[in-house]
C-alpha cells in the first residue's frame, strides 16, 4: 500500500530549518525493519591516516539533506513512492578502538541486511566500508563501482597497519568480499608514492579509470564500461567525496585538485539504473575542513542520486 | 519511579558526534505528555530588524547540547532525576507570515502547558517570546527577569510596525500578559535612539540594570535585587544571548560589545534558584554569524544552566 | 557630451579599497534623474522559505564591485562612455512587512522608471522581482529571460501563502506582468516536490531549459533559442545567483550542487547583446552564507556584464 | 541651529544593512567645510612589519557602525546634537610608495584642521598616526594618551627603515609634534626584543603603564593619572585596536593575548571627557584577519565613544 | 659560553612570516644533545573523544609562535640567554595504532631525557602526556600542576577503553608516575557524567580547585597553594587549551564555556617560577576548530611563559 | 649516484601532519649548492595595488605540500630520482621597502642559480617575478610562457609608481630581461582599463591568448602553439594563482572569474615538458584571503607539476 511508506517532512509546509535533522527530513526510526533502503549514519574516522573528521560527516548531511526534495527531476523517480525508506539512525562505533568499530560497523550493517534492507550509509572514513562489505559480501563476493580521487589498495601504513582509509579494496579482496574481475574505479589523480603504486590492483583485475581518461571519454561512456564490468550480478557502490574537485567538496581528508564537477558525478550516478545494487554508501566527508556546508551538501545530494537508482529497484 | 524519566544518551557510551541531534541528547518525543520540562525549538526571525538567522538557532543548538552531561558540577542538580525532560521538537512556524506564525507559536506553547510541563524553548528572535507570554501567561499575569543588551521595548519601527524584536515587551506589557512591577532587565547597554528611550519601561515600573550598574555591583548583589523584584510568584526567565559580549556569542542579529562573560551569565542563572519559574527561553542565537558553534555552545550551555534550576523545582 | 557621463573611479589611481563604497565605484546619486541606467540596491528577502541574508546583498555587491574596471575586454563595451551610469542607492523597504516591502519596491523602480532610467538592481530574494516587474511591466507585459536553479513558479507555501521567493513568476503572470509565450528559464535544476510540479509553467507556455539540456547543447544555442522566444519586444533578465554552482556561489538560500560555471553565464550574459532590456537584475545574493566575498563577487560581475549589454543599446 | 546639524540614518526607519556604508550612516559629504568633527578614513598599511590587511579598516568600520545609534546610554551624550559631524571619505593614499602615502596623509588631515574641524579617523595601520600628527601638531606639540599592546617607539627595523608601525612615536617625538613629558601609554603588553627595550621611551619621559599595572589598578585610578599628565592642553588620542583582547579584536596585524576586555576600553574612554582633545584614531583593524567583523564592530564602537567624548566639548 | 645558545631569528631583521616555521623561530634541530630545553611537538590525538584535530596542533603552534620575542615583558626573563632551546621537530607517532602511538611518544620523550634536556612538548590530545610522564617519572613520581576544564580521571570509555584523554591521569597513578597527594588540577568546570564523578580523585588525595573557587580566590592565592601542595620535588606541568574561555581558544575538541581568561592564565604560570619543573606541556589545541589561529597564539605564548620559567631555572 | 638526492618524507611512515612545513616535504638545507632545482620561498608583496596577503604565500604553501606524494600519476616522473631538489628557505625580504626589497631578490635569486641550480620559487606577489627575472636572465633575454588573469605590463599606478605587480612584465621588457617575440600570456581576462590597454604588450610582440580563446580552443592546442613561440631557448614559466577560478583560488589578491580550472592547468602545465626551463614560479597565493587552504593546496599542486616538467629535463 502506498500510503504506507515513510515520507519526508515537505518543505512548502515546513521550512527546512526546521525539527530535528534527519536524512531527507524522513522519519527516525529504530531499526530497519520494514524498509526497503535503510539510511544510517556510520560517524567513525578511525582509519584517517591525515586529517581526521569524517566522524562528523553524519550529522551535517543530515543536516544539508534538509534541501533536498521528493522526485528527482531528471529520471522522475519519486524513492519514497517506490520504496520504503527511513533513517535508522548510526551505528554504535569506538572513536578509540579500531578493531572493535570494525566489528561494531559489520554487526550494524548486517542487522539491517537481515531484515531484508539496502544500507545506504553516509561515513565516516573509507575504511569503514571494509566492515560494510563484509556484512554485505558475507555469503558471496560482490562487484564495486568505486568513486574516488584513490585507488585505496596499499598494502599498510607505519610499519605495518594493514586498516587504514588507504587499504580497504586490498583487504576486501584479499578477504574474498570483493571480486577484482567486477571491480571499476573511476576518478583516481594526484601523486603516487611509487611509480609501481597500482600494479597490485591491476593484476588483479581492477579497473582503474584514471580522471584524465574521463575527461577524454565522458560520463556515458565511463559508466557503459563501468556497467559492463559488474554486469548483472549484486554490486556495491562506494563513493568517496574526494573524486569530487575540492572547490567543491573541500571538507575531506586528503583533497586532490582536478576532480569531478558535481555535474559529471551526478551524471554518473544517473546512469548507474539498472545495475543490481545491494549497498551504497558516501564517505569522507569531513565537516571540520568544509566550508559553508558545501561538501555536506554534495554529499547528501550523491545519497539522493544514489538512493533514487536503488529505489528504481523497487518500480513494479 | 526513577527510571521511567527519559535519560540522555551517555557520552562515555556513545560519543557525543554521534546519532541525531536533539537537546542534551535527549529522546525525541511526539508531544509534551508526562513530561515536567519541555525542551523544544521555535525556529523562526521573522521579527527582526537588522539581521536574520535566528531561524536556524534551535537546530544549532541541539547540536552543540550534545556537549552537555547530567550533572551540574556546582549545584550537583541531576536534572534528569529530578523531572522528567524530553525534546518535544521545533514548533510549527512561519517565515513568511508574521501574524501567522505568532498565531502557531502561541499555540504551539499553550499545547505543552496544556499537558502540565515547563516550556524551556529555544529561539528563534525575541519577538517569539511574545506569543510564549501568550500561552504562559494566559490567565495572569508574570514576572519577568530578563538578561539582554536591549530593553526590547520600543513601540513601532519602520513607520508604524508594532511587532519586531524590539518590541515584545511593550507589546506584552499592553496585553496585560506582564506584570510591569515584577520586571528586571539585566545586562542593558549599547548607544540608544533618543535620550529617553527607557522612559515608558521605566514609568511601568521596570527595573532596568544597565550592564555598568551589574559590573560595579556583581552577580551576587543583582540577582538577589532581581529575585527580590519578581518575588514568588510566577515568573518568566528570558535570556537573550546577545547579552553575553559578542566576542563569546558573535552569532547574533545585534551584536553589542562590552557585555556579560558566560562565567557571569552563568553565576547569575545558578543563583536563580528557588524563583517560580514557569517558563523560560533562549533567544537570539543566529548561527549564520557564528563562529566555530561558539555562541550556539554558549545558548546550550544557558538552556542547561536553566534547566537545571528549574528542575530544582521538582525536588521532592 | 561624453564628459558629462559619470565616471567610476580609476583603480590605477584610488585603490580599489579605499573610499565608500557603491555600485562599480560610481557617484552616488540622489535619483536616477538624468540616468540612462540607475544601479539600485533592494535589500530585502521577507520572501525567503529557507535561509535568508540576501537583505545583505547590495551592500557586499557594492563592496566587491570595486574590483570591476571601465571596459568589457572582450565585447569592447565602454559602459560609462555610452550611457550615464550611477548609483542611486537603496530602496526603501521594510524587512518586517512583506506587503509593506512589496509596495515600497514597487514604488521604487517606478520613480527610476519615470524619469527614464533603466534599473538594474541587486536584490534581495527573488520575491523583490515581483514588484519590480509590476513597475517595469505597468503598461504592457514584457518577455523574461530567467537564469535560475528553480522555476520559481510554486502556486503557495505554509498552508497558502502565495507570495514567497518561490513563487514570483506565477504571480506575475496572473497579474499579467509577464507574457508566459516570451518566457525562458535556463539552468533550472535540482529535486522537485512533485512529479508535475512544472507542469502549470510549461502549460502557460514558459520553456524551461533544464541544466541537462543546456550541457548538451552549450551557451551559443541555448541563448539562440532564448533569443527568439522573446523577440524584438521588451524584456526583462533576471538572474538568480544560485544558478551558478554552489562552488563558485555558495552565498544564496537555496543552493543546488551541478550549476552553470561563472564561465558559462558570463558567456550567455555577453550573447544578450541585441535583446530589448528593459531592466535587469541579480538576486539571491546572500552573504551571511557566503565565503571570501566569492558570490558576491560573482553578482557584481554579472551585473557588470549586463550593463554591458544594456549600455549597448545606447551605441548611437 | 541645531536641525543644521548632520543626522544619521535612523535604523528604526531605514534598516542598518541598507543604503551605502558610512561611517555612523552620517551623509557623505565632499569636505570637512562646516564640520566640527570630521570622520575620515586612511585605507593604508603600508608600515605594517608583519600581517598587512589595515588598509582594509575604514571600509569594514564603515559597515559596522551601521550598528551605532544616536545617544550615548551612560553618559547621555548626543553627539550629533552638540557637534556637526559626517563622513568625509577617505584620504588620498598610495599602497605602493611609503613616502608618498605619508605626505598624502598629512596633506589631508591638514586640509581637514584648516576648516576648523576636528579629526577622527580610522585606519590604516600605527604608522599613519605619524602624517596625522604632522598635521595636527604643526604649531606646537601635543600630548598623547595612547592605547595599545606595543610602545611603537622603536628606532628602525629590516636594517635601517625608520618608517614602519613600530616606529611612529619615536618619530614624532624626534619631530616635536609629541611632548614626551605629556605622553601616556597604556595596556602595553607582550614579550619584548631587548630588556631596554622601552628604556629610551621611559628616558624621555613617557610614562608606560603596562597591562599588569593597568589590572591591578583599574580603568578610574589609570585614567586619572592619564589625565593628570597630558592635563589642559592640546592632546591627541590614539587607539590601536590591538590594546583589546584578540579575543574580542582578532582581526589586527601583532595580536597579544592578555589585552583589555571592550568593557575596559569603554570604561577608559568614557572618562576621557574634560581632556581638550585635538584629534583621534583607531587604527590596527585588519578585516582580512578578523571574525564576523567582530573587530570592525569594537573600532566602529570605540570611535563612537572617541566621538561622544569630543563631541562634549561642544557642549555650550 | 652565552653565544653558543641558540637564538631565534630576529623580527626587526626578517618578518615575522618568512622562513619555515619552528618553534619561537628556533633553529631546527636534529636531537635534543646539548640542550637545556627541548621545544619538541606531538602530533597525536588518537585518544579523543569527541572532536579530533589536536594532530595539527604542533604545527600551527609553530605558526602562530613567530609572533614571540626574546624577553619577558613582566619578568624580564631572557630565556635565549639563560639556557640553550631550541626544536627537536615532532616525535614519530601513529594516527592508527593506539597503543603503538603511546610507545612511540614514550621513547621519543625519554631520548630528550636522555640527554638531560627538559621536555616542554606541543600536543597532541590530553593522553600524550601520559606516554610523556612514562619517561619523565621512570624513576620516581613525580608531582603535578595540571591547568584544565577537565579532571582527566575517569576510568574508562566505550565499555572498557582505558586509554582516552579523559582518562590519562587516573592511569598515570595506577602506574606510580604521579604522586596523587602532589597533584593540583585548577579550573575544573562544566557538567559531570555522574554526581560522585571527581570522588577517586580526590580519594586518591589530587587537590581540585574549581573554575568557581577561582574566581573567588584569584590567580595568586591559588597558585600559592598549588606551590604548597607540590613542594619543592620534582613537578610536571600541563597545561590544557581548554582551561581557557573558549572565546579566546575556541580550537579544541571538548570546549567548556566559563574558563580562564589568558590574562588569568599568563598570570598563574608566571607566578610557577621556582617550582623545579622537570616537564611541561599545552595539550588539546585542534586547529580545524580554530579562529584565524587564535587558539594557537595562545597556546604558544602560554609555551612561552613556561619556557621562561623554566628557563628562570637556569640562571646561575 | 641515485640514492645521493634529497628525498621527502614519506607519508606512508610519517604522517602529512607531523613535522616541521617545508617545500614537498623535503629537506631543509642551508644553500642551493649541489641542487638541481631550488624550491624557494619570496615572502613579499609590497607591490600589490589592491589586497596584500601574498607575503604568507610560502609558509601555506609549503604546508599544503605536504599533500605531494613522490611520482607523478600521468607522466610517471619521479622528480627526486631524476634531480637533487631541497627547500633552500625563504628569500631575505623587507616588507617596508620596495626597491630594497627587489635587489634582496635579486640577489637571493642569483646566488641559487651561481651554484647551478634551477629556482623555483612560491611568491610573493607577481611583482616579484621582475627581480627574479633580472637573475636568470642576467646575461641573455630569456622566454616567457605566463599563466594570467592580468598581463601586467601596465605603466603606472598611483601617479607614477613604475614598481607594482601590474607592471613587472613591461619593466622586464624594457630592460631587456625578456623577449617579446618570444612571451605568450594565457588566460587573460577580466574588466579592463582601457580599450586599448594590451595595445602596448601586443605591439611589442607578445601573444594574448585570452580565456574566451582558450575555452575554444582547449589546453592541447594553446600549449602547442605557446611551445611554438617560445621554442628551444631558456624560457621562465611563471603561474600566477589567480589564472585558475577564484572558486578554486579564492587566496588571491585580485580574483576574476571564469578562469581555467585546476585539471585544465594541470592538462597545461603538463604540456610543458620539453621546454628549456630556466626558472618557474607560482605567484599570488594570498592565505589571508583563501578557504580552507584551498588555493595554497592549488599552489602546492602546481609547484609540483613545475617541478615535475622542470625535473624531466634531467633524464640522462
Amino acid at each position: 500500500m502506498i500510503n504506507a511508506k515513510h515520507q519526508p517532512v515537505d518543505a512548502a509546509e515546513v521550512p527546512r530549518f526546521a525539527g530535528q535533522a534527519t536524512f531527507m527530513r524522513l522519519p527516525a526510526v529504530p531499526s530497519a525493519e520494514g524498509l526497503d533502503i535503510a539510511l544510517v549514519g556510520i560517524p567513525w574516522d578511525g582509519g584517517t591516516t591525515n586529517r581526521a573528521g569524517a566522524r562528523h560527516g553524519p550529522r551535517e548531511i543530515r543536516s544539508q539533506s534538509s534541501l533536498m526534495r521528493k522526485v528527482h527531476h531528471v529520471s522522475k523517480i519519486a524513492p519514497f513512492s517506490l520504496a520504503n525508506i527511513a533513517d535508522v539512525g548510526d551505528l554504535s562505533v569506538n572513536p578509540i578502538d579500531l578493531m572493535d568499530a570494525l566489528k561494531r560497523i559489520e554487526e550494524g550493517i548486517a542487522s539491517i541486511i537481515a531484515v531484508g534492507a539496502i544500507p545506504l550509509s553516509a561515513g565516516g572514513d573509507h575504511l569503514t566500508t571494509l566492515p560494510v562489505l563484509r556484512a554485505v559480501a558475507r555469503h558471496r563476493p560482490v562487484g564495486l563501482i568505486h568513486f574516488d580521487a584513490h585507488s585505496d589498495t596499499n598494502d599498510s601504513y607505519f610499519g605495518g597497519n594493514r586498516y587504514t582509509h588507504g587499504t580497504p579494496f586490498r583487504r576486501a579482496i584479499e578477504e574474498g568480499l570483493l571480486d577484482p574481475k567486477r571491480m571499476v574505479q573511476i576518478g583516481i589523480r594526484g601523486s603516487i608514492y611509487e611509480t609501481d603504486e597500482h600494479a597490485w590492483a591491476v593484476e588483479q583485475g581492477i579497473r582503474i579509470i584514471y580522471m584524465e581518461e574521463f575527461t577524454r571519454r565522458g560520463a556515458s561512456e565511463v559508466i557503459a564500461e563501468a556497467k559492463a564490468i559488474v554486469g548483472s550480478a549484486p554490486t556495491y557502490v562506494t563513493f568517496d567525496i574526494d573524486s569530487i574537485d575540492p572547490s567543491m567538496a573541500p571538507g575531506t581528508g586528503t583533497p586532490e585538485v582536478g576532480g569531478f564537477t558535481t555535474r559529471e558525478a551526478q551524471q554518473m550516478i544517473r546512469l548507474l539504473e539498472g545495475v543490481d545494487i545491494v549497498g551504497a554508501d558516501v564517505v569522507e566527508v569531513a565537516p571540520p575542513f568544509d566550508l559553508a556546508g558545501m561538501t555536506a551538501i554534495a554529499g547528501a545530494t550523491m545519497m539522493f542520486e544514489l538512493m533514487c537508482v536503488i529505489a528504481a529497484k523497487f518500480r513494479s
